[in-house]
């Protein structure tokens, strides 16, 4: 196995058997040694079952340290390092997250190699090794960090609001609380217990002066909070918005009843439409329900469910348009005839589509038209046809 | 009784008054069941009344067997379930979502014939049957599916952030804390009680690094909160755009001084109108009041309470347009003759329709000085002849 | 002093001295009342100064029967109430939340003179008095209530899992616990305190599935949370962009320079403007600052604080706007010379004004360049000369 | 050193030097201050270090006397005060948020002196003197002030349940619970702490009615927060836009590719801009990868790492359009040659650009054709050639 398919094999992005049959693996080795590292420190497992603990400990370590020497050797072959040559690329991967997550990753088993068993109580950062594969963790690491400014602000102002309230209640609390207020560190404890709403109650405060001060610290502790919780979804909003298109506009390309509009209607159109995905077999629109939403074929195939045979559809054809258009409920039942992606148009954003982009409309019109005349049996739309026109 | 009017008998969305009936028994055998279960576990109760619980909760099994017995044999009544026989209908609808929740209804009463006295306290699955009945849990449930991927990110990155503080805190607390971090799976109890910021206090740490532990993660607590209520907020704000624009978009189309506009005109009209109900005798609005909208008649009848006698307005006729135009109060009170529907035009998308539609303006202004003239003393409209121009 | 006078004097928007002073003397009886009851059920302060308490709230008590009398007898006095008659006027009144909660607040003075003292207690209603002075308090009520069915859903949906978490509560913890779950009742008791995420501490689940359940519950308590953030959230941005458009478009129907514009440019102004309200004497610009938005006069007059001598402003007119135009800091500075009405015209939307309406901002920049010529030595607008053009 | 360098270095807006060697003293003496306070408060510090800590002490608060004394000096230099003479000046200062806190902050050191050691725990004040360094609390306090009324309201609607809560609670409780609920004083604080759902455990409810009513009380505190955190978030949305508004809004002024727009263009591109800085040596696109947007130097200076050598971009040219334009990926990786400002345009907003303002759009391709054309080797932009065309 040379280098540039060893790398192929790792990348989360591939889609290949190999690299699904790796990511299993992977995804298991990180489970089962959490599991090892969990059961060790309960006594009545590790007393009873050391040997399985020790085994599977070892296993999973020896996997990680395995991985990380690979990812070593394989990094000059990742998009754009060629140029920089090997060491470089090394050294660039190592200084990346993922590399230094790996690093962490191999870490405990070669500490343990060494002889301290205590290093495997730091086995937990191999669940962070799970990030790499989650693209909603990343999108939601963009939003944090494209608000990083506000959110430090907040955090700020936080910690100005729990350095005054510690010192205070210090002030009121020291006398008649003399375990909990014993200083200013000590209240600080409190402070943050209860600006968090947290409220352990292993510290409350005894007098007047300190029970309303308490009672600011917990209603700003709810300002804080909602402060951030504002901060944040706006900065989602946002996100969404952008990772949505991005999506919609590569699929939107692929489809042939669009391709011949020009680029602001693209746009406009990627705006409205939504990607959507059915494994095989699924029902995508039944016969007799109402219809909201009509849908562009990507990817894959659908069947229309009629008498005396099913019609299929595939990529660039588009059907449901018929209830859109005469309210009249769904004439046939619609389902995946293979894993499939498409594209919906909701039916208040197909209204909008008609008021400013008539052509379009009309286009969609016209093809429902055909398919309603008498030769035309079925809700079926074929792209390459109304493209031709 | 034939199947077809046992289906529409349970149909939720039935409106006549056997499926009203039905479903008002339906409902008093929830509750009573419910209360009859509650009764049940509390011992001076159970001693006291153990017939009547007895008694009561056999009523609410039996009821609930015979329910999804007849369901079963209705299931094929189901609209688009013709063409698929009787079996598959049956099947399908037993792994629907009603079905399931109607079959582990019937096991509480079903289990209890059999002899096994603790089925009964899984009889709280009876609540689970109001779902069905209450569009606004439907829609909460398409708001939280939509946003489904986001909100199992968040739950992924609180699972990590979980895991990684209870490994933190056993290292730390270990030693001090012998009893509430005895192993990780105690910590992890510790964890996610501190990371909702939910503080029972029954575990707390002692040692300064423990604190300080404690202190993020209580602040990354809020921030899952924070997260999860950006990422509901947008979604619901779409939900809401989304059934709203729906139910309007109905409306709008039997109003016939719509009717004759365009579908763009239309999509732009039902964005800004927002349906409302009145109960019969409802005052709509009252005379000498500053006017804030205009409505439209649906559905039912509104009359105006005019000196020589009141004036009956029918679906398709509007009013209150009179104080949006010349800014004066409302001249006359409007109450509700009948159970009616209007659609509100809200003065702020009053204006922004002036300034979009101004044929759609200027009927509404032609209407109005028609009824200011001196031989129309109301204000009333009669969109009939407003749509015959 | 007649029934008219009496209902202008308590009528919450009157502005004249009288009613003011009758607002001050309510609102300090309110706060007095509230301070006796405090006081009556602390021990100490009860004994030492129980007749001072006793007269105190004899005092209020009095002066809250008979506002609620006073207010029967003038009810007839309501905009609207002239055509009902005066029974059925007093009816509607007594039937309001206004007339119910000073009937309530007539209360507990009533009970206490037949010789009931416990009826004290009950005073705390007095501080629902506050509620009608506050148009605050009347808004958000607004944002509840439109928002009422979705926060009732998930109330329903909060209360299915409060009944199924304290029911399989107490299936896992009724051995281990047999106080804190010795019935469903009392686990509700718990079920609350977590799905709130309060966490008293008082009942603690202790087996394994009870503590899996328990962050369950903690969990999905974020999830209620987070819906009814989201819900209020998109609820009261509504409110505010429908109140902020109502008061701005009343304001901007008084200013001479817009009363030209037809009706959309008109409601397109309104949207942008913000209404802002200074004291006398406040500074309202100061020079050399930057400038970020420009000014219109609704009421009041300002002074522009020029070297020979101020110029002062009166309702119609503009400034502020040459800091827009050319980027550089304030030329003057400007004061209220009287309590003024302003509407400001912020940086951002004045330049999306100038991009969609050119001729009102050609109207602006003609009224600048005079201004900047030789003999117009200040930044002064005067309205009532560029309307005249 | 005269005054006017003296209030120069003092002002956080500098960016001299001389100015920044201050800010760091400054801070480096706040953090030393409060851990000095903090030391002195905790016993085994106080008697191990106690000449230290004095020491240090005194050091701070010297230094914090010593800039309060020259900030009063230089005040009239503040701009706009040169009008107003040096005392007036100085007296608007003093009566400033800045003035008031370091004034405040010289407080500790000067009663000190005198002679009170306990002056020395109000020392927590210096932790404010880093609230004027911060823009980010600058636009929370601006976010939070402009939303006060609302979130004023929601305090007395929470002042309001908390009355009627603890008069309540005081009503069920005080039998089971004398200690707790031994006056409805007492019971508030069982009130706020359950409100805010911080939950203690050290008061708890015991009877029925009693925790039913803190059931209440439980969900009513969600609403509370839920209704912040609405208004903050929408608060905040619009505090964001405005921002980015104005600094972009500066930005573009200063690139020649968009000096001959109209002004009603710009107001349309600075909407869509978003201003974006690297520090020297950062990697701002990397070959290869996949292109999201596009960018406009306003200030510095970036590298574009081509083959024979790298070509240097300064401001008023733009880069990366290609791979927005056809969709391949980045042709060429950019790095920081200086510290540099970039306006950033997102590929979403960008066809959005190109559907609004079809010239610019044209600018650009023609820019991007040019550079495709065989002698054009790189992916230049010269904006100072597409703006002399």
């Amino acid at each position: 196995m040379n280098r540039r398919r060893l790398y192929r094999l790792m990348d989360p992005a591939a889609r290949d058997a190999a690299a699904r049959a790796f990511r299993l693996a992977h995804h298991v080795m990180v489970a089962a040694g959490i599991a090892a590292m969990l059961a060790a420190t309960v006594a009545a497992l590790r007393q009873e079952y050391a040997v399985e603990i020790d085994v599977l400990f070892a296993i999973v370590a020896a996997f990680f340290i395995a991985e990380f020497v690979v990812r070593v050797i394989v990094a000059p072959e990742a998009p754009g390092a060629e140029q920089r040559g090997a060491a470089r690329a090394r050294a660039a991967w190592l200084f990346s997250l993922g590399g230094a997550v790996d690093f962490l990753g191999a870490l405990p088993g070669a500490i343990d190699l060494v002889g301290s068993h205590d290093a495997r109580l730091f086995s937990f950062v191999w669940i962070f090794k799970y990030v790499r594969y989650s693209p909603g963790l990343a999108s939601l690491g963009r939003v944090i960090t494209q608000a990083r400014r506000a959110l430090l602000s907040v955090l700020l102002g936080f910690s100005i609001v729990l350095l005054a309230a510690a010192s205070l209640a210090y002030l009121f609390e020291r006398h008649a609380n003399p375990v909990g207020f014993s200083s200013i560190p000590a209240a600080l404890w409190w402070a943050i217990v209860t600006l968090t709403t947290t409220g352990y109650g292993d510290v409350v405060p005894q007098t007047l002066p300190g029970r309303m001060l308490a009672g600011i610290v917990m209603v700003s502790g709810i300002l804080v909070f909602a402060l951030w919780a504002g901060i944040l979804a706006s900065g989602y909003a946002d996100e969404v918005r952008r990772r949505e298109f991005l999506r919609t506009w590569e699929l939107v390309a692929k489809v042939p009843f669009f391709r011949n509009l020009g680029a602001s209607v693209i746009a406009e159109v990627a705006r409205l439409l939504h990607p959507r995905e059915y494994p095989m077999g699924a029902v995508i629109m039944r016969r007799g329900e109402p219809g909201d939403c009509m849908y562009f074929v990507v990817d894959g195939e659908v069947a229309i469910q009629l008498q005396p045979e099913a019609i299929v559809l595939g990529p660039g054809q588009f059907f449901g348009e018929l209830a859109l258009l005469s309210g009249a409920p769904r004439n046939a039942t619609v389902t995946a005839a293979s894993h499939c992606v498409l594209l919906t148009l909701d039916i208040v954003d197909f209204h909008e589509l008609r008021g400013r982009q008539p052509e379009l409309a009309r286009a969609i019109h016209e093809e429902a038209d055909r398919r309603l005349a008498p030769e035309a049996a079925a809700e079926v739309a074929t792209a390459g046809s109304s493209d031709s026109r």
